[in-house]
């Protein structure tokens, strides 16, 4: 039974509803405002020395706030105690992170962005730093890595058994984005050539099985992958079936240099809890499992909302020289672009002089042509994501959202040009005004539509960077097309 | 045996490895190409009757090609024909959906996006639709209800049994985006005074397990939940221990009114594959999988992406009138606020008829208060999502935010400064571009952090919609700052 007791200690506290987290940090910033002002009465001790024993019950000192912090804290699933530091600004963070018992310190850092994991492991002496990767899995170890100092790891190394260490050297070995970079090497391997009552004494043997275990894989004597038996199976046949006739023969692998995001779009299509990793020999090197896919989708989805705006994942209370350092490249570009378009349509001072009313309805132009132009560029990001733009469709679909601008341009065009001819009295304004805004959402589109093609072509990330470019197209266009058609027909 | 062969045949088809949705892709485009142009030539017989004996032996006729078609779509998952319906042009997508089995119309409908199936559904005459419905479990119909037409879903609901009948009802009478209607009713259910054995036997008696089961709920004679039971901990265990003893007692359990998105939050945090769903009574009532948080992950990843751009979800080969009927409002919107601060820049026409360089300048003032303001609103949208503002930290970041913008905004106001000096040899005006630049950033941050903040204060999603308000304050006050200063200062 003892085993069992500890068994269970070991699983990661869960709160019995979605809104508990929310209830402790709560808790915690309430805490943490009541340990500042007993912290700055403490520094200033009121006169008469006995005070601190007549203290009203109700005020704790500091050092029961911190405990009172230290119970919420040991009570709640890393994954909380991770959202909690993120929400805190950083002297607090570091109050709360020294709270935290020294044995989850790795699995919090796990579950930290890289921004605030990095603040919170360069305020980590070298033992701490070991302590906290000494007991992580190899793949988690690997995870951490890049932010440990060297020295930090080849302790760890040094320490781990041998077959973790060619584990964690694997892991290494590849990158990020790869399939890989996420696998774990929690892996339940069994024979072909046993019963499934077999299996089931075998696996009574574990003290718990790895999380995410759905499967149990099927290997030969070589190690290589032949099959695998779901729970699944294992659970709804009898005990005397051999592992051969209830075994999946035909299953999706995937190789460690895989696309981790192509993979995530295997899991998601098939509604995988886990799948084994395969080396070019068909040899059983890893498992991917669905908790790290989440992660994949997610990180993707904010990544691209992230770089639409041209920013990196940014610790909240990241300190103003960081932010300005993660903010100001993307506005300078943005900036020069802005010149360039600004002095092309300077170009054309002597026709605004004359007209000025063109100085006016210029950046309506240009910002139109970048709204239909963003619009195309999403629809089209969205399918190469989706994988449903080939060499087959591909012209089809350019010829309908050119179209598509042609149709939305000509009913803006004609309101534009309505509201130009109305303001200025002039009619021939309206119809330059007209012309130049369809013509500015055919480039809108066409930038919408190759920027991206092409990135994705060369194997680039297409939603990265592809905006500056569009503005760009489209703000330049625009005032040299809407310009251009005044200096010819209006002057 | 006969048994256990079904069971591994109704399992959908999983490839063996991930490109191979791609390559079937391929074959199917290649071959509808093959078909209309064997149809073209088949309209049009060429001279001499006995033509269709002498055909060389490497064109197949259209039938062939049919067949060779539903060849390749028999073998595919679901999801992977969903995926190439999607990446088809309307008369081919019909093509392939008329030779999908009909047993299957149903799996493949549930993958689909909502336009493309709107758009096969239509097709489809009543009966279709009815076989297509009929078979699949009650909170799948309930996914389709919305589409199917009314007397569709009366014969459906009166051909269930009453007790998926009731759970059709309940699973319609939950909005979507609450864990209500996502949830399913593959429910295995035990009792807490029984030994593992007999819980293993009972498991023998089913044919195959509901996908995603990684625990059995424990619950008593009224239906309340008491506890779940891990595959995992009925495996380690030995078969004589008492489910209660090994049973999970402290649950995460979601009430079917809860927000589905908070769900997802909380399935990432603590990497579940499944959760009870339990009504105000604690009574067991569905179970939620990870196979449906994944897909709400993704969609709303997607819709946030989408509706940035002022878009819903369109049929990538949506008609030209449905695809403008989609773009245009947002393009009306933007065009009546760019009108608008056009309108209020027009007030300055004085001004700047004297001097013009002023027009060309006033567009990077605009432009850049927007990007700032964009980098702001992503961060505080991000952080909304994550949960981490609170009453106690939101001033510190308006203050954090506010002292960024002041940066990069004295950074970039001095860098165009001197482009506006240097462009006009106007000392004046580059001091006055500098000022306006470094206000409109503050401009940009301000709506940046309070447009979200006040959204999501009021239940809305804070990203839609806040774009448009955005670029609206930092055109309309770009223009007003810049020329106002301008008019003060220049003349």
């Amino acid at each position: 039974m003892s085993d069992l007791r500890e068994e269970l200690n070991e699983e990661a506290q869960v709160p019995a509803d979605a809104e508990a987290p929310l209830r402790a940090l709560a808790a915690v910033q309430g805490l943490l405002q009541q340990y500042r002002q007993a912290d700055e009465t403490a520094q200033r001790p009121a006169p008469g020395e006995a005070a601190s024993d007549d203290t009203p019950t109700e005020t704790l000192t500091p050092q029961q706030l911190l405990l009172a912090l230290k119970a919420i804290i040991d009570a709640l699933h890393p994954a909380d105690i991770a959202n909690i530091l993120e929400a805190l600004p950083p002297p607090e963070r570091l109050l709360v992170w020294n709270q935290v018992d020294a044995e989850h310190d790795g699995e919090i850092l796990l579950e930290l962005s890289d921004a605030v994991r990095e603040s919170l492991m360069a305020k980590m002496d070298r033992e701490d730093l070991v302590a906290a990767t000494e007991n992580l899995d190899a793949d988690e170890i690997a995870d951490l890595a890049p932010d440990l100092p060297r020295d930090v790891v080849e302790e760890v190394v040094s320490a781990l058994p041998l077959e973790e260490r060619e584990q964690l050297r694997a892991a290494l070995s590849y990158p990020e984005d790869t399939v890989g970079g996420s696998m774990d090497f929690d892996l339940i391997t069994i024979r072909n050539d046993v019963t499934l009552e077999v299996v089931l004494r075998y696996l009574r043997r574990w003290d718990r099985l790895p999380d995410h275990t759905d499967q149990v894989f099927v290997i030969d004597r070589d190690d290589l992958l032949r099959g695998s038996l779901p729970l699944n199976r294992l659970l709804v046949n009898e005990p005397e079936v051999m592992v051969e006739d209830v075994m999946r023969k035909e299953l999706l692998t995937f190789d460690p240099l895989d696309d981790i995001s192509d993979a995530a779009h295997a899991f998601e299509r098939y509604d995988m809890v886990s799948a084994p990793v395969v080396d070019a020999a068909g040899k059983l090197v890893g498992r991917l499992t669905i908790d790290e896919i989440v992660d994949v989708i997610r990180e993707e989805g904010e990544e691209q909302a992230l770089s639409k705006a041209g920013l990196q994942e940014e610790d909240l209370f990241a300190s103003l020289l960081s932010s300005a350092r993660n903010r100001a490249p993307w506005l300078l570009l943005n900036l020069c672009t802005a010149a360039i378009a600004a002095f092309v349509a300077s170009r054309f001072e002597a026709t605004v002089e004359k007209i000025v009313m063109l100085a006016f309805l210029m950046s309506i132009v240009a910002g139109i042509g970048g709204n239909s132009g963003n619009q195309t560029m999403t629809v089209i990001i969205r399918a190469l994501a989706l994988g449903f733009i080939t060499p087959s469709n591909v012209s089809r679909l350019v010829r309908k959202e050119l179209l598509v601008a042609l149709v939305v341009g000509s009913i803006g065009g004609a309101i534009a040009g309505f509201f130009a001819w109305a303001i200025s009295g002039r009619f021939t304004l309206g119809v330059v005004m007209m012309a130049a805004m369809m013509l500015n959402l055919l480039v809108g589109a066409s930038i919408g539509i190759v920027v991206p093609l092409l990135r994705a072509r060369f194997g680039k990330d297409p939603a990265i960077g592809s905006s500056v470019l569009l503005t760009f197209a489209t703000d330049t266009m625009g005032f040299l097309i809407f310009l251009g058609l005044a200096t010819l027909f209006l002057l």
